[in-house]
């Protein structure tokens, strides 16, 4: 089942080995296939160095519930499935607890908008989730985790805004594509390491003006877009 | 003697340089053969690449005197020897100077669990010791530094709480087998990090709830663990 | 057409890259061939793993429009033209968001010459602009970007300076030759980050005295130059 | 002349590379030979990519001029100069801008002992020189360097003492071998990031108890060592 996803959710999860943002078992990719209304996500607490594609999990985006698979689904799947039934046009998720983007995460506060490199990535401020409740996390934890997320994007379009930080916990970020969210994974880390070394240079830094948010984002994103090549 | 261990030993203290816990000749790791009452050291003072399985020393967990080999021991020695008398489940011990640790250790703060990365490996803040007195420097000083992590931890459970700052020093970490032992030391290096660029964006940090902590510790550890494969 | 100057852009902008100064697809070189009044620049969002000599875009100074190249020029590509008709002994520019560099341009502060590295490459603080107004952002962007450099240079000498951080962007750099640009790029990104960890431990930090500046500065650089071999 | 000290000098200054020490053309490390009165220097300005030990420059201690050589030595050579002659015991001499030593040499801050990992190496803060007046630094630079050193070792002993921090320029670190003073310089760039992060976590941070000073530095030089083999 799935034989290309699983080679390229296997390849993904690799790639956040490569590019520094995960270490140990920590994080993990997972991609959807709408037509199935499956997707593939790595085993839970295996290490980097044997992940392969014939070991990935395929899980229902219904239920949550592993449909083909001889390992354990990460932890985190449960959340990847509320985050996939929510956000219908997303195609990846990726969930890491890379250095700087999770220190965000801890200090709960929001990664603002403090020069064009995030602009050309984040249409505002990267938002932050609200606390679970002791009862949210004591039940059902995993999947409360994917709805403090989607609560929190009541008001926001998560093709504009590719990424949360989950208060005390770590990023979740995803894409249209496969690539597309690991390119925003490492974006998020590169930006809010960025933003921690702005924010000691100058304490009360401000987002920058919406002209040049929107110049920047659009310049790369949507049907205006210029960047790259045709 | 202990042939399989002197490899084991040997290939754990290389795994510090690859990880890049330690610089030069710093750090040392022990593990223990329980059955002998032995347990197997890095030698003093030698570099790294020039480690090699028939050079380890071994010691008695009694009297922290050589057993076999031509080679002195590890200076920290003693301390490794009252550590396995106290703590009896722990299989291995770690001692290195990495960097975020260690700054903890000379702030003497205890690193708080300001989140679930930290959560999922320790199940609290990672305690700090008291200054040695000048006497306790001058006579019997590493098995000394030995005594005053037992005495930080008379209400701690080591396997638990599986690491500790020595004050003005560096860390000690362990855990019930070798493998666990350097994963924890890489761990708390990364937990160290973390709570550091944490601190800088929100000085006053506090730990997380107790509901987060335990769910996350639990998750991973002890009877109830569901991460990881069967 | 350009041939060997191709070679030489493609190679500098892959320095970038092993310098550590670019991530993704951000980041660009070009260089002037004063002759023929073009200039060879990186084609636009393209991965510098597919880079190759032949894909280089010749755009003509004048006009800053494509003169040779199937491929879309980087979307920076008026500000390169800008700043080859207003400094007219540059031969190169580097543009990235090199970490600490920008930070410093993110945080809208000049980098002062905080010690004697600094001053052997520049002569004085590193300048920021000041800000677009909304309408410059609007309308012609990136030629904007490069007059709000040039007006901040109405007093300085940009063979003596270097570099510049554009506010809430990231530096642009130049030099005479190709290998003095990219040069110039890896030691502003190395001052800015001694600049932010100096400011650190002393948060008052102020520039060097003028004789120490002037000593460092002119003898790596000038008629004066006494450093390196004849 | 001097083939030996030559291979073994520029295999020293490449070390320094490798150790993440110097970027460009900075740094440079010498060492003498007592015997015939002579030091052996990294040529001026040249990449560490085409240092050769032929290359290599011949300089007399006494006047500091070329004895042997086609190519400039060091720009610092005076500054070897007058070291070689102030302190006599000392074989090797290694300059550095390495990045957290610079720091705080641009802070104009000694660094203190904050902990064991520096006791081990460096017997009390690590002093920084006064400013040299802008005389000093028009006339005989080089050489007003090597003086103000000096000068700030009236009391201290430069064995004991092997680095010092030159006021808004960077480190100079020397050892009783050539293998030592990289040891040493490799060693400063470490404490000087362990001090910085420190003084972040708890700022007014002190010097460790002069017990726990002397118990590490001893344990390690002069007659009472312990560490390391016999």
């Amino acid at each position: 089942m799935l034989v290309d996803l699983k080679r390229a959710v296997c390849e993904a999860n690799l790639e956040l080995v490569r590019e520094g943002l995960v270490i140990q078992t920590f994080g993990n990719v997972s991609s959807v296939d709408r037509a199935t209304g499956n997707f593939v996500i790595k085993p839970s607490g295996v290490g980097y160095h044997v992940l392969k594609p014939e070991r990935m999990v395929v899980v229902s985006v219904e239920t949550a519930k592993v449909v083909e698979g001889d390992w354990r689904p990460s932890s985190d799947t449960p959340t990847h499935g509320v985050l996939y039934r929510a956000f219908k046009d997303i195609a990846a998720i990726v969930h890491t607890h890379s250095l700087h983007a999770t220190a965000w995460a801890q200090a709960r506060r929001q990664i603002p908008a403090l020069g064009t490199t995030h602009a050309d990535c984040f249409h505002g401020p990267v938002p932050v989730t609200r606390l679970l409740t002791a009862k949210e996390v004591r039940e059902d934890y995993e999947s409360n985790t994917g709805r403090v997320i989607v609560e929190r994007f009541r008001k926001l379009d998560p093709l504009a805004m590719p990424a949360v930080l989950v208060a005390n916990h770590a990023p979740f970020v995803w894409g249209q594509t496969l690539d597309d969210a690991v390119r925003n994974a490492v974006a998020l880390e590169y930006c809010a390491r960025l933003a921690s070394e702005t924010v000691r240079l100058r304490p009360g830094s401000r987002s920058i003006p919406t002209a040049l948010l929107d110049k920047h984002f659009l310049r790369k994103h949507g049907c205006q877009a210029s960047y790259g090549q045709k």
